[in-house]
């Protein structure tokens, strides 16, 4: 697969999106604040402003274009993208706690900077402050919005829904590494939560906003959800076989950290002695280079990578097709395929 | 003050939810499930059913007795009594990781159990399933529910707001264990968030559900919060004065662990020679006996425990004149006078 350039939208969305997830941020408490800003990447660690570089924004660019595919004007679609954004933080957020990772995108993780104490209210906050954004979305968009009790009301239940799976596929994946294997439908389930739930979410609450019918709502839901499962394929993929160059990681970095990702537990799905040997691998503490480049030969030769490959192809092609049942607005679709391009068509 | 009898509106209202706590409860997935069922006390650690003994239930008891005081029938208040509960048991978890605390009430705490991120995700479980039952009631209620989607979205706003106050709380005082001083207001500020925002929640979302007028909210809200500032003014002067027989603590238990509680606000307030000699006190890493006996009778002499017993003795008066203007049925009314004199009225 080739890599895309960024698409437009991404870029209109971060105009439109912006403005109003800085006002809703402005609201934290003095005390919570600071941390919440240095995560997001707009001051530095001792507080001095930065320019430019958030994340992609994603998940805010498929919130604001699933209420345009359905026919609504962008700005329906601005409290859903900040909700999600502040939720996906708050996952990022309470993950480096639970994960003891100490640098995220090559800055020091809010836990590692502020304290554990700090990081868990910091979390707890966004996830809070994406609700509230919701069934009050004045935070975000000022004192002139309007509110719809019974969209926002169906709009925060998607969001707590979504919440829920991502809060259960994070404690799945926290159980896998307490695990010698996994079976390929667990992992594809933990995938699903940890990862589909919220991009699920994302691409459908512009829709719910816009008072969009159920069937168009669910499709754009399976839109998410399905981009989200190959976005994670190739993800897994490329946490095996990706260029470090690209990556910035090093090369076999999940196999190194022993993850079990969907390459491997299809691997092991295969049985037999191959697969025998490769969970004796990753059971043990350290891996010498020989046995790192051993376990990758094995999730190969096993049938992992091709699987794996397969998976994101099929969940890519459930997505796009998903999405045909859910364009009221073609030039929106338009844009929706080109940004599920850009998430899933990654080098590797 | 004289220690109350339980009010027999405790045990009416937990016959009603806590059937429904664990219908919600029980939609959490199987790596979440455990650690919350052990926290609430229905499970011991090798996950045995334990019979009875969970909390007192008087976030239910409020949130219950607050739809029958505007003259619904007490089922309108069981989605907010479940809700109030959860998200209760979501800041009880994490702040037991952020505190470092082994133990509550005699039992190791779910993060010394079951590990910090397993306690992180429970939490973050809870504070969502509590955003999930009032926007989907049939949650807790089973599949025949009603949802008034209006209604709804307003109570899931205030658990929303309250959640945040309460975050901004934990925020607040964390920060104060890095400071030699508090002052007065800002240790009032911390504990309407921290303590008083979930109860002034509690005493209102059964009212909400009911469609209430908004000065009976407001009532309503105002008799929670200052019910919550009495309790913990209250709580303060025990951490302090308290029995140790009676509260399970060391004399002076909360000036051993140097924590900044109204009293001890209210005498730095004081200033002069012996605010110093307090400060210096609680500054140090280690206390010995005389000076822990020392830092109580400067906390005595320069007035903070008149002036935290005052406080709570006002605040009291403000909670319970808040209830007059917000009864439509006074027998729930008096149901909640007698609630409150049992939170507030313990012995020291």
């Amino acid at each position: 697969m080739a890599v895309s350039e960024s698409p437009a939208s991404l870029g209109r969305v971060r105009m439109l999106v912006e403005p109003a997830l800085r006002r809703a941020v402005s609201v934290l408490s003095d005390e919570i604040r600071p941390s919440v800003e240095y995560h997001l990447g707009w001051v530095d660690e001792t507080g001095a402003r930065l320019v430019g570089d958030g994340g992609k924004g994603i998940r805010p660019a498929l919130a604001v274009l699933s209420a345009e595919v359905v026919g609504a004007p962008a700005v329906i679609g601005v409290p859903g993208a900040v909700a999600v954004e502040l939720v996906h933080n708050f996952s990022l957020i309470h993950d480096d706690v639970i994960d003891g990772d100490t640098e995220r995108r090559h800055r020091k993780t809010v836990w590692s900077l502020f304290g554990i104490g700090a990081a868990i209210v910091a979390g707890d906050a966004l996830l809070t402050l994406g609700q509230q954004v919701l069934l009050n979305p004045a935070i975000a968009l000022g004192p002139s919005a309007d509110v719809d009790l019974a969209a926002a009301s169906k709009a925060a239940r998607l969001l707590a829904d979504s919440t829920a799976a991502m809060n259960a596929g994070q404690a799945l994946d926290l159980q896998f590494e307490r695990r010698r294997s996994v079976s390929y439908e667990e992992c594809l389930t933990m995938e699903g939560g940890k990862t589909g739930a919220l991009l699920s979410c994302a691409a459908a609450i512009g829709a719910v906003f816009a008072g969009a019918d159920q069937s168009s709502v669910d499709a754009l839901s399976t839109f998410g959800l399905q981009l989200g499962l190959a976005f994670q394929a190739v993800d897994d993929l490329l946490g095996i076989w990706g260029d470090p160059d690209t990556t910035g990681k090093p090369t076999f970095a999940d196999l190194r950290q022993h993850k079990k990702t969907l390459p491997v537990s299809a691997a092991i799905a295969a049985g037999g002695p191959g697969a025998e040997e490769l969970m004796a691998l990753l059971a043990d503490e350290e891996l010498s280079e020989t046995q790192v480049a051993r376990a990758a030969e094995l999730v190969e030769s096993l049938g992992g990578r091709e699987r794996a490959t397969e998976e994101a192809r099929r969940s890519m092609e459930s997505a796009l097709r998903a999405l045909d049942d859910a364009s009221a607005n073609p030039e929106a679709a338009g844009e929706l395929r080109e940004l599920a391009h850009f998430i899933v068509d990654r080098q590797f």
